[in-house]
């Protein structure tokens, strides 16, 4: 907090695919020391939201889908890049139309998690869904998903489950729990 | 699960950096669509530890620490990856005494998961440190790490502190959590 930020001394691309933008920084610490890091610099500049659509109190949406970056199917929440002119509700609200089929009516942002801040720029918004009403829209997936209700209460047997590895979906969930506990305080200690 | 996985037609490397390799991968889904995607490779085969150290049954030892990615100091929990011939409890040790001053004598693996299964192959593993004792490994650090006492009864308060991001972070506290309140049922509801 009170300590003195870095100084970048320089920042060059130093590689850059369609979807990856590498960056190469010269830091100099306050203690005089001299590094060279590299980080992977976000892609677009509109950042991202990953929805928790509730189906009622309990009962969250997720979706099965292929994941390249592990080369098999993994449950988790819908996600996606906001649009230009989108905020990040309206991103939400699509993206749940296009991933799951379902509309929501009140869309709340949780919080904004980062996935690795040491070396990716990538941050992504957390966004509540609630008051869902079935509306699909076509979106740009390689095949249709697979939507699967989940007991919100059951989180550990998502983990369990082995299908479900990615740790900005289950701090979603956990954040989503905490956040409708303290909203209704029994509901969900039953 | 029951779904029939992509194919892989081409996989190659098409770019890389001292830190970063992304590969771009030719793919068939089982509907016949075709895909070409790009994701970032695992940095060395080894994997990575994320440290859950526990001073007592509910003061967790966090790090505050520069992030590159976001030029930005964030408080999170150790980490690093695992070094060759290391198994990751020895690896969550070693980066415990780096960057916290701290042994364990007891550690438990408590969950795998990864950052963006979409385009990331990398994964983590979280481990649970307990009984605590005093030892510094110098480590590769820029300068020296500020270690902060928190509460794991208070994951909300550091998350509206703004100083904590990081999902996996985020996601290893609650299941840290989850995991103690299992083990002693009272001890954090009170």
């Amino acid at each position: 907090m009170s300590r003195k930020m870095p100084i970048i001394h320089n920042r060059a691309v130093i590689a850059e695919t369609r979807q990856f933008r590498i960056e190469s920084l010269e830091l100099e610490f306050s203690s005089g020391e001299l590094r060279q890091y590299e980080r992977l610099a976000k892609s677009g500049t509109s950042g991202a939201v990953l929805v928790v659509p509730m189906l009622d109190h309990n009962t969250v949406l997720l979706i099965r889908e292929y994941a390249a970056g592990l080369h098999r199917y993994e449950l988790g929440l819908p996600k996606g890049k906001i649009d230009a002119g989108e905020d990040n509700l309206d991103a939400a609200n699509r993206e749940l139309k296009e991933e799951a089929g379902y509309g929501a009516r009140r869309l709340h942002h949780l919080h904004t998690v980062s996935l690795a801040p040491a070396y990716l720029e990538h941050t992504i918004d957390i966004i509540l869904a609630e008051d869902l009403y079935p509306e699909k829209l076509a979106g740009d997936e390689p095949e249709e998903l697979e939507v699967v209700p989940w007991s919100l209460s059951q989180i550990e047997r998502l983990l369990t489950s082995g299908e479900c590895s990615e740790a900005r979906s289950i701090a979603a969930l956990y954040l989503a729990a905490e956040h409708l506990r303290k909203r209704q305080p029994t509901s969900l200690d039953q």
